[in-house]
């Protein structure tokens, strides 16, 4: 197996589960926020979505890359929000199969966002550790909507 | 560097986030819980703590080694909650990183839990995205509970 399918595996183990939990919820809970200024739910699902595809694109590119549009599209239905997650989960998917063990060594220059040149590989351990961490507060705010049976964070190895 | 202090300084990246977002609390939070039935931020925190010392000692053991107590001792101030993260972050560092090269490769039989035997590097790679995932619960527990200004989930490399 390759670095990049290790990297990719290990990411797939979240993805997997923030993909399942889409499942969970009801329109009228998108636009939900447990506190004034937070992200709404839909919004903390798009930054995860968005997120990961920036990361591994800069990889890709050697360098971050403006987003086609500076705001995620929104949504009004959880069927929208599932269809929007897949393709932008296959779109990563894509990205991350193609990096060579070369790649994942070449600096990246996210000096936009770190200050700093980073290898490949650590650009995208932060993309896994980005998605856990707003993941992890997902989870809360499934349970604040209602909802009482979550799996367990990450799909078992 | 070894590898167990490359895994070492990647978990301190977050367990030092932990120890700073301490000093945000106020006594009268610690008990505070965002749901019927959800772990207070006490229980929050202190699972975090106990969980990843579990897994390192089960590395350590080969096997997991069942807990001293059944419940991690309760607190009654931000200064005592403190000064056990600090105790047991300390017993969690000097235990990872006395591993060598070989003990990473080791299983552990992780039955119990996972119904698995699983590589020690497993067992902290599960431990590390473990703690970022309930850290990021507790950062909307910490916004619920009126902290307005958290800092990023992760110590810059």
């Amino acid at each position: 197996m390759s670095k990049a399918e290790n990297v990719l595996k290990a990411w797939l183990r979240h993805r997997l589960v923030l993909l399942e939990v889409l499942d969970l919820l009801e329109d009228q809970h998108l636009n939900y926020k447990p506190w004034e200024n937070a992200m709404t739910l839909q919004q903390l699902v798009t930054h995860i979505l968005f997120s990961a595809n920036m990361f591994a694109k800069a990889v890709k590119a050697g360098k971050i890359v403006p987003p086609a549009s500076s705001n995620p599209p929104e949504v009004q239905t959880v069927s929208d929000l599932k269809k929007l997650a897949e393709e932008i989960t296959e779109e990563t998917k894509k990205t991350i199969t193609e990096f060579s063990d070369e790649k994942l060594e070449t600096p990246v220059d996210m000096t936009q966002l770190f200050g700093t040149h980073l290898p490949g590989k650590s650009i995208l351990r932060i993309m896994n550790e980005h998605e856990i961490h707003h993941k992890g507060q997902l989870y809360v705010y499934l349970r604040l909507v209602g909802v009482k049976e979550l799996p367990l964070f990450v799909k078992r190895q």
